[in-house]
């Protein structure tokens, strides 16, 4: 159990009327306790509204802007628990998965699943089943893909990046996603926020497997332990969980998305004396 | 468009293992954004987690104890929009109702509307259909109905409340609903912070009635303006929105439900310069 | 694993406009697979309307009607998967219990489990918990209890019930599920169809407790072995699974909720040669 | 209003274990009153499970087969009501769109409209908004892309579509839906049954696009009415409505969607006499 303080900033140039949807906020889902939050949106013309879809745990903030700069800041402190993966989970048959999970082994506009079967089935189908066939999926893309930024953008898919082999932490997720699901392991995107040493402060993509009955995090870039990635959102593939969708005239002109490990009480499991949790401000 | 402050605290002495459900987080609703918010749990021993139902704006914390003295701050800064009620709206015949309402006709544990049927029907069964019928069900009500604290408790049911002409706003309410269903109107129990003048800052219990295709509030004390209420939680009766649940022995020993209207710039709408919201802190 | 066929009939003499609401057909459960089904009303002035509420697998027919005869014809063919209970399976400690089961621990209407929380700890607060402790309800029930027609009816409460030593099933279910929930162990009611030798075929009313992290059925009554019950509806007490709801002038002249077992290949798991499932008609 | 009976078969020769995911049923959805149905699976080694997602209508049967010859006959008698569209309808502001139409407006696999926005506004930006403009996109698919059965597969995209300008009514529809969306109007995928003269009987994908606040169904094949579509699921695009998803090795070797429209008294809205709705078998 660590906690983290969350404080995000985007600014955009913004040229005429537009619609922001923001996925930015920390997850509301059981390994999350959210102690405090706060947004801020610059200029104040329109009020955000939160959409949280039915049966989902990505939240979407609204925001209507005009010509103008505008910027949003997102403040959170959040608890996150962790339990340490099964290196035993079995790979389920067909059989055994449970209806909700079946969509995530569909092919999705990054993730050609079924375009890439052979390749797949090549490098990875000989391979014992289970948690370490996942495990050499990540450590294949490790190896084999160069991770550079500004080789790759919204419209690369896995194939892309099976062709070109560079790409950032989003393209490595694409590609362990399309392993997965092509050797009829559920697989699914996942974007939070998480503390680099380098490169500097950014969202992060790492991808989750259904494996033994339960979702387990993998990182293919390895650039930071999962445990300390605070989720924002998960879904089919990167398409569902930008954390910035517009419509409309606007220019990206700032961006720090950092996050921070707090050193406090509140992490202590069971004191058994009383301990005050500070807030965030 | 207001925005108002939300300090909330709850100290409770526990006198051994224990398991609380608060319902005090403003709710997620279209009306409400939320721009800051925050919880403390003193002591520490165990992080709280939050639920929120499927299809449901009832967010439920869930918080463990253990024995000694448990507190909990609850601080939120929320935008409340509100839509002026359309004073002819119509009450809507049977066959136009939509499914997901009916269950707002039913009787339940503290509404025995079909136990009174004949006393609503006697008594507002002649009045002119419509949004004019449920406000004279209220004006009744503050009429007939004494409101004096310590004559009803938790046990106390509408039927209860009309015998002996004295409640709270809960009491209140559930008179309301009960009118209102015995009515064929569907009517629901609505639960907020209010800033009151006179008696102490407290919970608050309104109604609101199905009414030209919408939910209207009510307010039977007549207290507060109901656009003023900050919900946190609707529900069929009293009995699914209480603000605290406790399974184990505890004692509760302060209860300060705060709220204050904040006159920020953050409420003017459409403001042509930059304004700064500021945070709750 | 077996299968049933229902063939359901209720009619009505109905005065004027009228708006029903029928539960009446088998529940959509992972228990279950429905291999036809089909209704027919008369007279059909206006088709039936389906509807499932989010997150429920209580379905609802919606019909409206006019002054004259109006009957309903419900026929189904149902397989019945059925596990046999865990007779070992705990109680949880409330700190266990899954959030949404925990709505099943609130008093009800019918319920009246706060007020009767001393009798129930006195009667069966000493038992040793789990799966034995709400076999030993239900044996109290059947021999505390007597089973009679016309003595209870839509307004009897499980209080009521204890006082006057009387019910049917619905009442039965109704203390069952009020002493479990006195003894902190969610429950709820179900309603279904059943061959009874004796009485007459009718709809039938059981209930469930929540043991060892499943929903475990207990039958008060005694009439009809569990596993031979086809789920229409369950809910937190009979006002939310009533067969039929009906909102303007009418009068029931005849009910036969008629089901049977039927002897099939269907039934038969694993055959290695094919088999036609029948159609029901 | 009118009546349909479906009468679909499919046929596969199964090589080994194989799980199938049918989606064959006619759509649970207000339009609909489905007065009978049922299924028939040969061999019956394993009874078929219903899975409907949670607030989705799509309903999906979940088969699990061994080797040899596997059939699935779905039969049906559905009441379809349909409301002629309002030729006037408006395309919405991004601003006024509701939150849950949003994702309707993103590229998917099938469908690029990012990669094809310069195209879409070259070819349609300049038409007049509304309900005229949707319906010029159809006019002219109709007559840039050429019918035809063979020329494209379950890999063709609608960028592959405009590029050879072949294709079938899923391609048809996938233009369509990739138009829309480039020009902020959300789209969608709709699949069902209906009644060609030719070709033979199919499956049938058509569109529906969100304009004044609710979805038109559009159809760019032109082969058959949109009113006597009998809708089984919707989607972003055909991935998620495929009729069958296999898991295994599986042949398809006969297929037969037939379906029919029934004249009968059925239909006849607010007959004043008695009239029987006959049973589908």
């Amino acid at each position: 159990m660590k906690t983290f303080d969350i404080d995000c900033k985007l600014v955009y140039e913004v040229g005429g009327l537009a619609e922001f949807f923001f996925q930015i906020e920390a997850a509301r889902i059981p390994e999350h306790t959210i102690l405090s939050e706060s947004f801020e949106v610059t200029p104040s013309i329109a009020v955000p509204r939160e959409y949280l879809p039915p049966n989902s745990h990505n939240r979407s903030l609204r925001v209507h802007a005009e010509a103008g700069t505008t910027s949003i800041v997102y403040r959170a402190r959040v608890v996150r628990r962790f339990e340490a993966p099964d290196v035993d989970a079995p790979e389920l048959a067909i059989a055994e998965l449970p209806d909700e999970v079946m969509q995530y082994l569909l092919p999705t506009r990054y993730c050609e699943s079924d375009a890439l079967f052979g390749m797949a089935q090549r490098t990875f189908g000989h391979l014992p089943r289970g948690y370490g066939r996942v495990q050499a999926i990540v450590e294949w893309i490790r190896e084999h893909i160069f991770y550079q930024v500004g080789q790759s953008d919204v419209t690369t898919t896995a194939r892309d990046v099976l062709a070109n082999r560079v790409g950032v932490c989003r393209d490595f997720a694409h590609v362990g996603i399309t392993m997965c699901r092509a050797l009829n392991i559920p697989a699914r995107f996942v974007v939070g926020y998480v503390e680099f040493e380098e490169p500097p402060p950014d969202f992060h993509a790492i991808f989750e497997a259904y494996l033994g009955g339960k979702w387990i995090l993998f990182d293919p870039t390895g650039l930071a332990p999962v445990e300390n990635v605070v989720r924002i959102a998960s879904g089919p593939d990167a398409m569902d969980v930008a954390f910035a969708t517009i419509y409309g005239p606007a220019r990206m002109t700032d961006i720090q998305p950092n996050i921070g490990e707090v050193v406090t009480e509140a992490a202590r499991p069971l004191a058994s004396e009383p301990t005050q949790v500070p807030l965030a401000a």
